[in-house]
């Protein structure tokens, strides 16, 4: 099992709170050894940092906790390896550009038997993971479905994204989070939270070490900021579970549409 | 103009001590104040730190000089903007995944009425630089001509890339530098130069910091590395100066093959 961290705000937010209490998973508070990365992006523009050693003893996982890089959306993972050996090119997120974007990815779980269900030619995986081959496969739908030239009606194609992340969870555990820069996708199959916080803003208080933050401070009364998680990352506010099939797609920290299976 | 720093070598090698003098060319002893970035790769993994901020003010540029990664093979580039706005999405290098590697590319000079030359469908630029523009379309001429399957002889692409940049120095200067992970390519329009360092090794003193680095107390008898700069980053070395239209390719720190233009 991994852990995912997402975030979808309608101004330039950092993510440095929510951060710092999922860099305790990776070998503090949680199991999770073998790497890590986060992707921000900056308008169109985005930067991962990654790093296949602990998050909770990486030297650029402590510049990212001190730095606050202030963006609208957010992916990070940290990583306990199952398929594919501990290495820079199997660490999440995964990026790949399309129709002039840069597409990111971060998946939590496992498949079985799914080399066969995944044909891909145009995008490759550089490593070996069950969770960049979806992810191109996945990406490789997308063009087959709308073609090379950047489809009007974005919604469409993550409602799409969404049907396609169905099929894979039929392979096994299929957590994930996909973004085209300004919307984010979150498909739950067994764990996945959210938490969309607002005006009035009150205190949070982080699991995973003793740091609180009062966002009042913080923020200011129209900055709307979701955040989504594996597992809640404080434990005093109130975190919406996912349910197994459910998708929800953000877009500027608002919900934009959403489904359940079947 | 820019400035452009790669390196090539046979065993995983640090750039903090070139980095450090390409850096003070980012607002310090140079006028390349409007971003910078740097990509590693560690086996076929790789990662890239950007910043729109001058390199020598940046936290990040800061880590990068504390923090020897090990790689064997580098692409840095510092910005002054010329075509396209100062943001991320405008930052070199450029990355795209093709034939299951990342290719990674920096270019230093400026293109003029390139728009017409550079139709592209399957690679799209993200930012509105000429430069990423000409990248996208240099890999889909690589498409067009090898095809979805990762080709054999690497070096014919290679050729054939050298080939492309040619016809692209027509539009204007055209120095760049383009790997996929194992291969370097440096591309000459008017400013760019390397040296090769192997045992027994000597004495380095950069020109634009005072620092000076003992590659015998940095190495064993077997490195081989190779640096390529758009000027020379020591001032007590011979760096061997390249002409208009001549490239070079590298692997493992060693000259694989060369070309002169016509």
């Amino acid at each position: 099992m991994c852990e995912l961290l997402a975030m979808s705000a309608n101004v330039p937010t950092d993510i440095v709170f929510s951060f710092t209490g999922l860099a305790e998973r990776g070998g503090v508070t949680g199991p999770h050894v073998d790497g890590w990365g986060i992707t921000f992006y900056e308008g169109k523009g985005s930067r991962t940092f990654k790093d296949a050693h602990p998050s909770s003893q990486s030297l650029i996982a402590r510049l990212i906790k001190s730095y606050p890089i202030k963006s609208e959306v957010v992916i990070s993972h940290i990583r306990q390896a199952n398929r594919g050996e501990v290495a820079l090119e199997n660490t999440h997120p995964f990026s790949r550009e399309l129709w002039g974007r840069y597409w990111t990815y971060a998946h939590n779980g496992q498949l079985s038997d799914y080399l066969p269900h995944f044909p891909v030619s145009r995008f490759r995986p550089v490593g070996d993971t069950d969770s960049e081959l979806a992810f191109c496969w996945l990406l490789e739908q997308l063009v087959k479905r709308f073609g090379d030239t950047p489809p009007e009606d974005m919604q469409s194609v993550f409602r799409y994204a969404a049907a396609l992340a169905e099929q894979i969870r039929t392979l096994g555990v299929f957590n994930m989070i996909l973004t085209d820069g300004e919307h984010l996708l979150c498909f739950c199959s067994n764990n996945l939270c959210h938490i969309t916080r607002r005006a009035p803003f009150g205190k949070a208080k982080l699991i995973d070490t003793d740091v609180v933050i009062d966002f009042d401070k913080e923020t200011t009364p129209k900055d709307v900021v979701t955040v989504i998680a594996t597992r809640p990352l404080t434990d005093n506010e109130a975190w919406q579970l996912m349910t197994p099939g459910q998708w929800k797609l953000f877009a500027r920290g608002e919900l934009l549409c959403e489904g359940q299976p079947g």
